[in-house]
């Protein structure tokens, strides 16, 4: 079941585990906190957008248990241990991961079928510095293979009309992120920044967007990691707690 | 000096007094909050679009005097009434009142010749539930004489390429604020949400944006008006305080 330099993670919620290789990239808090503010009701198709480890089908699945969810994964490796991750947890036939490009999934999986579609993307625009374009890392971090604007045409593309897309980015991308959304057919419907500690500045923005949705935006209350002493907020204790 | 109803109150900040007449609407922290996010250099022109009691323009002369500030207000009585809270300051050489139009006041005082606009527009999309048109509450409040549209591209149209928007409004307005600028060739620069509480959703939104600028957007430190026991946090008594 595993390869060279693989670990096996429990994640503490309905005994799921995951298979992560530190040496690539392991998921973040980014990942838990875009999977408790997106919302899939049980009847519900769901697609992750560059799914990496396969952390966000996981807590998805675990939280909502919606009838189907895809995962898309451009790298050969790790869409593999992705899906040894989902053999792991005998959710193969809730959960599938393909090996594909985001920028034209939807032409093999479908078009304008799914309820929910969710993505934790590479939050730096292009790819300045960087020296390896096959590195892991980068390609998590970077826009190297996909950039915010092919996200959300996809996004768009795979979604009914009135489907919801939730992704988490930088909030210093919000000017692109409104445009890009407007341009294919979303309303931007709930933003939540997410904040270090009161009274610094957001670090990542949760993102909620309504395929051919109205035009009612709501700007959630702050999210606090850490309190001053540097131990998590009971609110992030909560959404481990149930991730 | 002063009329039927009306009433002087010190702005506490280098002596300055204003007129208001309560039966319109008196300027509030949404006023002072936007006086100190704008900021204005001594060589500089400013135009506030929208000026009511003139409060703005006072305040940004009081904390920056730059070379001139031009307020347009569309109300004849209220533009008078701001006349006179000029003359009662003797500021007439440095702080202009026209009694016009936003929409088309570029026409009259000129068109990419300013460093700064500011505005504190009316909130309310549309004019659903106005009974009395001529309301100078539902003015202030409402989209009753100009729409945000209408705002941006006048404030397109008077500033220089590199000059400076500043606007307050309310966050379930950020779609249309960012569509709007950026279709007036205006890159969002800098945003604050202004929040109630430590913890609660935000109900204003600090705006500034460049005309023809760069596209590096920065999203600030949240701004809290109240403690917990109700009282001014010291970041608003310190904006008071040098208001």
């Amino acid at each position: 079941m595993l390869k060279d330099g693989e670990r096996i993670d429990d994640l503490e919620i309905k005994g799921l585990k995951i298979i992560q290789n530190p040496e690539w990239f392991c998921f973040g808090i980014d990942a838990v906190l875009l999977s408790d503010f997106a919302y899939a009701r049980k009847k519900e198709k769901v697609v992750d957008l560059g799914s990496g480890s396969g952390i966000i089908p996981l807590l998805i699945y675990a939280k909502y248990e919606p009838s189907e969810i895809i995962g898309i994964e451009i790298q050969e490796e790790v869409s593999d241990m992705a899906r040894r991750s989902i053999l792991l947890n005998n959710l193969e036939d809730k959960i599938k991961i393909y090996k594909g490009d985001i920028k034209d999934c939807f032409k093999d999986i479908g078009i304008n079928c799914y309820d929910v579609v969710v993505s934790n993307p590479p939050y730096k625009k292009g790819s300045t510095g960087i020296i390896n374009p096959k590195d892991k890392k980068a390609i998590s971090r970077h826009e190297v293979l996909i950039t915010l604007d092919e996200l959300i045409f996809s996004a768009s593309r795979l979604l009914k009309g009135g489907g919801r897309f939730y992704m988490i980015h930088r909030p210093e991308r919000l000017n692109d992120i409104f445009l890009t959304l407007n341009k294919n057919k979303f309303s931007p419907k709930r933003l939540r920044f997410v904040h270090p500690y009161i009274g610094k500045a957001p670090r990542m923005v949760l993102v909620e967007a309504l395929k051919s949705g109205g035009d009612f935006l709501k700007i959630e209350e702050p999210l606090y990691v850490y309190n001053e002493d540097g131990s998590y907020t009971d609110e992030i204790l909560k959404i481990y707690g149930r991730c």
